[in-house]
């Protein structure tokens, strides 16, 4: 068995500061720059908080109106990124798709000066829908969708609309919304420090992005509520999905969805995509799956202990706005693209460049030896 | 001014566990798996340094024969990522498109399971130098070159030969190898962290090294030898260097290519390059540039008590190479791939997710306003 590592994850070691967030201070609290997440779940739309994290506060109506207007205006994409999104095959995975075209995007609308980050920031956040949509209608259903779509003004609805080539649902838009608000933030979790780790090389915020969106690719960080929906998916009743959860428990077989690194108590933003899950339930006559999904829940507290995190209910409240499962993890991206971006702002406003040091575990010293008197 | 950070930059925290290397030991030592820089870098040909740092140990004859096989075999690329590298434009950032180029491979080859690690690094060992110099022939002089090249079996040569469609100078094919040795590994730095965050959320191996080439675009990271050879390309005699870097010093200008953050007496990087450089300055009849980088080492060592790094006379020596100045960091890439691809092997072995904490600088607690109510 592999040895403990001395520091092992830099669990519990500071790598900063940061103004942007606090995630588990009371054991189950989540704010950005302050505000706490339920408020703004309930009251924000998407555009607001991408607005508090990335210019510092909160919107007044004229700017609102401004920076929706404005980030309608970005989200079309260049012909030659298209044309590099066409070359990818279909069966591709999607967050390769995503860092691929946030990096070609890269070549061709290079931030040469940091004067330019909050443009390249907000580009970034208008055109991630459109980058992942346009490929995904393109490699599956041969539709080369057109990415503008002026009669849409909220990001959460323009995916909606790009996804469905339909107006979207009001209802649905709301829950889009709100999963955004739910996934912009959450301090130096895995992608972020990532970012961080290459802002503080100063370099440019393409490559910041392209590489959080690598790290979320992981399926020890994004990827759990695609993973929750794998296995809640062939559940048909309440008892089947007990009777298979307590198989898996007995076979010590990871359950994603639950639990949490920092939180203790709850993850706060479980309770908010929970409430939206059973409001979409009830809306789209589904039969099973919301409550196969509160049977998990109760079972896993009941057993281990152990309570949703914000994954979980995301899975099946997805799946109820006809979402398919390989588009999770990409909506991470366009909702955390916003906490990326501000915290590569932050990063570069007090650098200093984040080179660690490595326990060393290797030979002492090598005697080179000839290549014909090698073993 | 910015207030010092509590552990800025994670400078002297251990960040983990490493077998592949050590840096500034001894004031001024660099080893790759116990084996010391200079030896490797006047004895081992690059493809011999590739298989220890990447398969743990120096191949015998018949490994090292199967193992430039099996790397020019690799060379040639899919027929989708060339019509993506046509697709970026010529002032480009070659970093860009190095980021994009193996981005995009990760689409068309997934690495899907982690047994495939060893042949997804060799794959990108062996098509990196190709990924740049196809963009490079295209965008610049409207070539689309052959990159399997049969005829040139090094990896150094391979480069020279798609830059300059010939056959490779062999001193030339030389000096490239040891700038490879050179540049292949140098521990946590941010590049090979960047890396190694990255591979601890279990992402694929393009993801991983995706990352470290965005993190090395950085202006603090790579790009150090472009600064000095941009700096001294000029000056056209030794006293007008002089002159020149007396007044940058005067004032207070960054002069890239000196110093280290961690060796404290020497580069030990330095002896090698620059050795190479004055063979080669001697072999192409340069009338100044190697002078005028003599000069240079001597008035920053007497005026600062800074010593050349492994940048400085890489600057020259590249540049007697007929190697423009836009591809000096893409080399960087090409040998510290392997570097990267073996820290990710490495953490994979003995994983926890690198999730450092933060210092919280931002507001207690802040009250929701009302859009209309907002100032």
């Amino acid at each position: 068995m592999a040895k403990e590592l001395s520091g092992a994850g830099l669990r519990g070691q500071s790598a900063g500061e940061t103004a942007l967030c606090t995630v588990g201070k009371t054991g189950s609290g989540l704010t950005y720059r302050g505000y706490d997440i339920e408020v703004l779940a309930e009251k924000a739309c998407f555009e607001e908080v991408a607005y508090l994290l990335l210019h510092g506060k909160l919107p007044n109506r004229t700017e609102l109106s401004q920076y929706r207007n404005k980030l309608m205006s970005l989200r079309e994409l260049p012909q030659a990124l298209k044309a590099a999104l066409e070359l990818i095959p279909k069966d591709a995975h999607p967050m390769d798709v995503m860092r691929t075209g946030c990096s070609f995007l890269g070549n061709l609308e290079t931030e040469t000066d940091f004067s330019q980050q909050q443009d390249t920031a907000d580009r970034l956040l208008a055109t991630l829908p459109a980058i992942i949509l346009y490929w995904y209608r393109f490699s599956h259903d041969g539709v080369r969708i057109d990415t503008s779509n002026p009669s849409v003004p909220s990001l959460a609805g323009h995916f909606l609309a790009m996804l469905h080539s339909d107006t979207p649902n009001p209802l649905h838009e709301q829950v889009m919304n709100a999963s955004l608000i739910l996934y912009a933030e959450h301090e130096f979790n895995a992608s972020t420090f990532t970012a961080r780790v290459c802002a503080s090389t100063l370099s440019d915020m393409h490559s910041c992005i392209t590489g959080g969106i690598g790290s979320l690719r992981g399926p020890l960080h994004g990827g759990a509520n695609e993973a929750a929906m794998d296995m809640i998916e062939p559940w048909k009743t309440p008892d089947e999905a007990e009777a298979a959860l307590l198989d898996k428990l007995a076979n010590k077989e990871k359950v994603m969805g639950f639990g949490h690194a920092i939180y203790r108590e709850r993850d706060p933003r479980n309770d908010i995509i929970k409430q939206w899950s059973k409001r979409l339930s009830e809306e789209v006559g589904d039969t099973h799956l919301y409550a196969v999904s509160e049977r998990c829940e109760a079972v896993m507290w009941r057993e281990k202990k152990l309570f949703c995190n914000a994954d979980f209910f995301h899975a099946s409240a997805y799946r109820f706005m006809g979402i398919p499962t390989l588009l999770f993890t990409p909506i991470f991206v366009c909702a955390r693209v916003t906490g990326w971006a501000a915290h590569v702002m932050e990063q570069r406003a007090n650098n200093r460049i984040i080179r660690p040091s490595a326990d060393y575990t290797g030979p002492e010293k090598a005697q080179w030896v000839e290549l014909d008197d090698r073993p």
